[in-house]
C-alpha cells in the first residue's frame, strides 16, 4: 500500500482516486483554493462529489489545501497533479512547499508552456525547473495521457491510458500501482510526446468538432451531421499532431496512439473544447462563444493554441516548419488569435486544407 | 477529358461518377447483374438513383452490363471497380472480357483474398494475376481508401481519400483526374497497406461499434453510451491494423492515416458493420443478427474476418505474430467463426485486452 497525495479535487483529480483506492492505497485528496466547497461537501459525505456525478469510495481522505502541510508532503510516496491547466502555477508553488525529497510526481494536468525559445515546452519542464531551483531536480516526472473522461473513470467504465516518463521503469512502477481491470495502463518513455499530444488534442478537438455542425446531410425525417468531413478532419488533426509532437521533441508515433488519436476521439465526443468547436462550425466567432454560451468556462484548447502560436509562427518564418502542413492549426489560430470566423468551409477545405501530398 | 468506365452501379460505384463528371470526364456507369433495376431507373431519369438517396449529374451514361462490349472496354482510359466485396470474382471476369491493353484499373472494392499462403493478399493481387494470365499483367492497379460514405460523396460533402499504386505517378495521374474541391485526393505508393486497411477497417469497425452499446452511463434524463471504452477500443483497432498492415506487406503508418484511422472513424459512425457491432455489444451472437435484423445484408467485415483468419492463426502457430498483440481481432474471430458471444466485457477488457505494453 502506498500513500498518494492528489492535488486538485476537481473532476479529474478526484476521479483518479478511484483506481488508486481500488488498489488499496491511502489517498489524500487535496482541494485547491477553488475547491473549498467540494472538500467541504466530501467531508460531510465522502461518497458525494458535488460536480463529478459519480460516487467516490468512502476511503478517500478529503483535505483543504491549508490542512496539507510538510508532514503530508513528506509521507506521500507519489504526488498526483490533477488541477486544470490554468492551475499549473498554483500547483508548482504547492510542490515547492510540499516536496522534501525526490519522489515521483504524476501530471494529468495538460498544457503547453511558452518557453521564450522557439518551441513550446511541456508542463513537466516547468515543474522540473521549479523543483530544480530547490535542489529537487531528481524528482521523476510522469505524464498521463489517453482517453479518460473523469466521470466515466469514476464510474469504472473501462479505458486505456498511457503513463509516460523519461525512465520507462518509473512509468511502469506507477502503472502497477494504479492499474485495475477498468483502468488499463500502457507505458511510454516519450514523456514529451505524450504531454504534447495530451495538450494538443484539446486544441485540435475544437477544429474536428466544428465539422459536426458545419456539414449536414438533408433527410426527410431529420437532417443529420455528415460524417465524411468529421472523419477527414479527425485524420488531418492526428497528422498535424504527429508533426508537432516531433517538432517539440517527442515521437511522431505517439500521436497515433492513446495520447493522440485515442484521446482526440473521446474529446471530440463531448466536453467544452467540443462545444466551442460546434459553435465555431455554426459560424460564431470565439469571442461570441466565450462571452455567450461558454461564458466563465475554461476551454483548455484555447490556452493550448495561444501557447503554441508564438513558437509555431516563428518556426514558419525560419522555415523549420511548413505552414502548408498545418492548415487546420492555422485556421484554428486565425479563429482564436484574430477572432476570425473559423475558415474551414467547403471551399477552403478544397483549396487550402488538403493539398495533395504523399502519405509516407 | 477522359473516358471512365465504372463497373458496379451500387451506391459506391455510382457516387464516384460525381467527382468524375464534375471534372468533365465521360462516365459510363455499368451495372452488374444485380443492378438491373438501378440501371433501368437511371435510364428513365439519370438524376434519380434508386438507392443512393442523392442525385447524380445527368451527364452520367447508365448501361446494363450486356451493353458494355469490347468497344467500350477499349475506349476507356481508366476502369473503376465499384462492386461490393462479394462481386470481386464477377468483376474479374468482366475485366478479362473488356481489357484489351494495359490501362489503369482503380478498385474501391475492399477485401482480403485468401492466397493459400500464410498471409492474405489484396484484391489487386487477384486482379493482377487474372489479367496476367491474359498477358495484361502490365495494367497499373490503384487502390482507393479513406473516409467516404457514398451518399455523402454524391452530396459533395467534403472528404479526403487516398489513391495508392505501386507507382506513385500512376496514383497521382488518376488523382489529378478525380480531384475536386470536395474530394481531396492524397496519394501513396503503399498499395498493399492501403488495401489491407481499407478491408480491415470494416472488420475492426464491428468491434469498436460493439463498445457503443455495451457500456452505458447512468443519467437522470437519459442513459447515454460511455465514450472512454469506444475511444480506447478505436485506438486498439488502429494499433492492430498497423501490425496487420505491416505483416501483410504494407507500411504500419498507413494504418494511422486516411485508409486506416480516417476510414475506421467514419465506418464506426454508421453502416452495416457498425450495426452488426452494436448488436454484438448487446450480446447477440453473429448468427442471431445475420438471421434476424441484418438478414440478407452484406456485412463486408465478416468476409474480411473469414479471409484473415487462416493466415492469422497460422502466423500465431508459427510464432510469426503474437496473439497477445491482437486481442480485439481474436475476440472478433471467436464471434465470427465460432458464433461465441463477443467476449469484450469489462473483465476481459481488463485482463486480456490491455496487457501493459510499451508504446514505442
Amino acid at each position: 500500500m502506498a500513500k498518494i497525495l492528489i492535488l486538485g479535487a476537481g473532476v479529474m483529480g478526484s476521479s483518479l482516486s478511484v483506481p488508486a483506492l481500488d488498489n488499496g492505497h491511502e489517498v489524500l485528496l487535496a482541494g485547491t483554493h477553488l475547491d473549498v466547497e467540494i472538500i467541504d461537501a466530501l467531508k460531510a459525505d465522502r461518497s458525494k462529489h458535488p460536480t463529478l456525478r459519480a460516487p467516490l469510495p468512502t476511503e478517500v481522505i478529503p483535505l483543504q489545501i491549508g490542512e496539507v502541510g510538510p508532514e503530508q508532503g513528506a509521507a506521500a510516496d507519489v504526488i498526483v497533479v490533477g488541477v486544470s491547466s490554468p492551475g499549473i502555477d498554483w500547483v508548482i508553488g504547492q510542490l515547492i512547499r510540499l516536496v522534501d525529497r525526490p519522489k515521483p510526481i504524476a501530471l494529468v494536468t495538460k498544457g503547453l508552456a511558452e518557453t521564450g525559445h522557439e518551441k513550446p515546452g511541456a508542463f513537466t519542464d516547468r515543474v522540473r525547473n521549479a523543483l530544480g531551483a530547490k535542489g529537487l531536480g531528481d524528482c521523476a516526472l510522469i505524464g498521463i495521457g489517453g482517453p479518460c473522461i473523469a466521470r466515466e473513470l469514476a464510474l469504472r467504465q473501462p479505458t486505456s491510458v498511457v503513463f509516460a516518463s523519461d525512465e520507462l521503469s518509473v512509468a511502469a512502477d506507477f502503472a502497477r500501482m494504479m492499474q485495475t481491470e477498468y483502468y488499463r495502463v500502457h507505458t511510454s518513455d516519450d514523456l514529451l510526446g505524450v504531454e504534447a499530444c495530451a495538450a494538443l488534442k484539446n486544441f485540435y478537438a475544437i477544429g474536428v468538432s466544428a465539422m459536426i455542425s458545419r456539414y449536414v446531410n438533408p433527410d426527410k425525417a431529420e437532417p443529420a451531421p455528415a460524417k465524411n468531413p468529421t472523419a477527414a478532419v479527425f485524420n488531418q488533426a492526428i497528422q498535424e499532431m504527429a508533426r508537432l509532437a516531433a517538432w517539440i521533441g517527442g515521437r511522431r508515433e505517439t500521436a497515433f496512439d492513446l495520447a493522440g488519436a485515442g484521446d482526440l476521439h473521446v474529446t471530440v465526443g463531448g466536453g467544452r473544447n467540443s462545444k466551442l468547436g460546434k459553435h465555431l462550425g455554426a459560424n460564431l466567432a470565439v469571442t461570441q462563444v466565450m462571452e455567450g454560451p461558454l461564458k466563465g468556462e475554461t476551454v483548455e484548447g484555447l490556452d493550448t493554441g495561444r501557447s503554441l502560436a508564438p513558437g509555431l509562427f516563428s518556426a514558419f518564418e525560419r522555415g523549420t516548419l511548413n505552414p502548408g502542413a498545418f492548415p487546420l492549426a492555422c485556421a484554428l489560430l486565425d479563429a482564436i488569435l484574430k477572432n476570425k470566423l473559423f475558415a474551414f468551409d467547403h471551399g477552403s477545405l478544397g483549396t487550402a486544407l488538403y493539398p495533395m501530398e504523399t502519405t509516407s
